[in-house]
């Protein structure tokens, strides 16, 4: 490693995300994508008009977007900070909220990117771990003095924890901060936040990357109690004040606007995951019931890792994981019927010729 | 301050932008952009096709961005890396090569979000004033044995080293890394990209928000040597994976690779610049020698605090900060002639009146 790198960096632990192909030639079922382009009124506001005007900075106080997130979710805008993508949104929080003597804790099988910022800023990280049928046991938690994060639902697992868990955790300990990472909630999961005005330590991460079909846009966001809020900031001015660009602004103020198109995306993912659910257990594959817009699945017959390269030899990407637990698992994103068609078509066809 | 900050997070020490208001009534010369809009080749690239892609995500080693600077600078891909900004770019380098025994140091006048990184990574920082007349002495450096961040052209001051002095520093100690944050070098500043080949420690910082029209569009990048540039992509996949956004990453290209609407823009802010220089001289400014889009100025008759106040209440925004030794000073960015006119003609009025 160079010499030039400071102690801190040689510590770090970076983040592998999954593959981007630019080449198109692949069904790509890898990343948790929407299946659907982005909400016409998100075309329709990316103007011309607008476009002449990227000499101008962004404002950094995100107020347009702020507001179209503070109307979908009757909140103010003092309980909202918007960034690039909830991955920026996360690491302020992990900075904001964790540190010396303020450890933090989160699942052994989870988002792996929490590991990747536990070693961003040196923190004592408690790696506590799901059953064995991987459902998190909050018990676990309960006693924790640091700050708890929990993604829910859970990456990879596509499994939800009930909101009354979450409240459980929020009211053992109201010093503490708990997280819940909410990517994949709008595909099934119940979100916490409804309990925003009562519990000022809840801090909910949202993206628009899923269910906004804004992956390419980097828009994510934070909901929480202004003192939350407030702390968030200090670390986002302090790092990049003018974090979220011009046009991820309207795209992502044009998107929470679209209710009905939001509605019809999230409902057409949810009915294709059933039907691939079922169509997987009808190959022979065990399937984690999920929450959200990807399937967790084990074939049995082959281990994870081969299921994934024979896969991406016949041109349909998916993510596998080569970790402890869940090496035999693959997974899936919902795409559009076709592709989980072709993927379902290419999968019996794999297990005949065994 | 809340509870809920952890302790790294209550000693940060945020950034103020510059006022960013969104109503547009003022003539706005106080955040250094460019007064002219994208060039047509930014706004064709954005295409109805391309916005229609949103829904996936951007490429997170930003190659096709990547591949129009390394054209445009004569360098390879291993020499760069892009960002949401220069100020994200600048977060990456304060980590990779700073930290525990390896301090940094920078101007006590200088780009004031270097204090605010400072803080984020709890960095010792050694200040070294500038000379009374504001220039930098690069022998105040040479024996200096952690990292050095210059901003060549100075903000706000406007003053450039020449490259001879910043050779000087890479060469007296080859094991520390120097920084040049170049955001203004494309107004008449000597830029050390020349010298990239040679020195491996050399880091140099740029950005489109000022030369290329796209402050709004948040595209910076560093070019280096590799080992540099490995370095800071440790603390990109440990921070934000995907850190550039599709649109600015198709937006950064298409400006890089205009290069004629580049040279015209640039050279009509110098024009406006030298114009504005002698206009304010002739009202008995004194104007410090400018390299930028910028230009520091001191009234003698009023404070800097009071003109930006009595321009402001008159329509024109300029950046005034009140700090030691440059008090005052106002910062004045280099519009259209037009806006200039109206700056100028206004300074004449409230001059007239005293």
């Amino acid at each position: 490693m160079s010499d030039y790198l400071s102690a801190e960096a040689a510590r770090l632990a970076p983040y592998t995300p999954g593959e981007q192909p630019q080449d198109q030639q692949y069904i790509k079922l890898n990343t948790n994508e929407s299946p659907f382009p982005p909400s016409p009124r998100v075309v329709k506001a990316l103007s011309r008009a607008e476009l002449l005007k990227l000499n101008l900075y962004s404002d950094p106080t995100c107020a347009a977007l702020v507001g179209a997130l503070a109307r979908r979710y009757e909140l103010k805008a003092e309980n909202i900070i918007t960034g690039n993508g909830s991955d920026e949104i996360l690491a302020f929080a992990f900075r904001a909220f964790c540190g010396e003597g303020r450890p933090v804790a989160y699942a052994d099988i989870t988002y792996g990117f929490y590991k990747a910022q536990t070693a961003l800023f040196g923190l004592d990280a408690h790696i506590i771990p799901l059953r064995e049928d991987f459902t998190l046991n909050v018990d676990d938690y309960l006693d924790f003095p640091g700050t708890i994060v929990i993604a829910n639902p859970n990456a990879p697992t596509g499994m939800a924890v009930p909101r009354a868990d979450i409240q459980r955790l929020l009211e053992a300990r109201p010093d503490r901060v708990v997280i819940v990472d909410e990517a994949y909630v709008d595909f099934g999961g119940e979100s916490c936040v409804p309990m925003i005005y009562r519990y000022e330590n809840l801090l909910v991460v949202q993206t628009m990357s899923k269910s906004r079909s804004l992956a390419g846009g980097r828009v994510g966001y934070a909901l929480g109690s202004p003192a939350l809020i407030a702390a968030l900031n200090r670390v986002k001015y302090s790092f990049n004040p003018y974090n979220v660009n011009r046009l991820s602004l309207i795209a992502g103020a044009a998107a929470v606007e679209d209710e009905s198109y939001f509605a019809t995306c999230t409902a057409a993912v949810v009915r294709n995951r059933e039907w691939t659910a079922r169509e997987l257990e009808a190959l022979g594959f065990t399937v984690l019931p999920s929450c959200t817009n990807f399937l967790f699945a084990r074939c049995g017959r082959l281990s994870g890792g081969e299921v994934y390269r024979r896969l991406k030899e016949n041109g349909v990407l998916v993510r596998w994981f080569d970790a402890e637990r869940i090496r035999d698992y693959v997974r899936i994103t919902i795409g559009s019927l076709e592709q989980m068609t072709a993927l379902v078509d290419e999968l019996g066809r794999l297990l005949d010729e065994l």
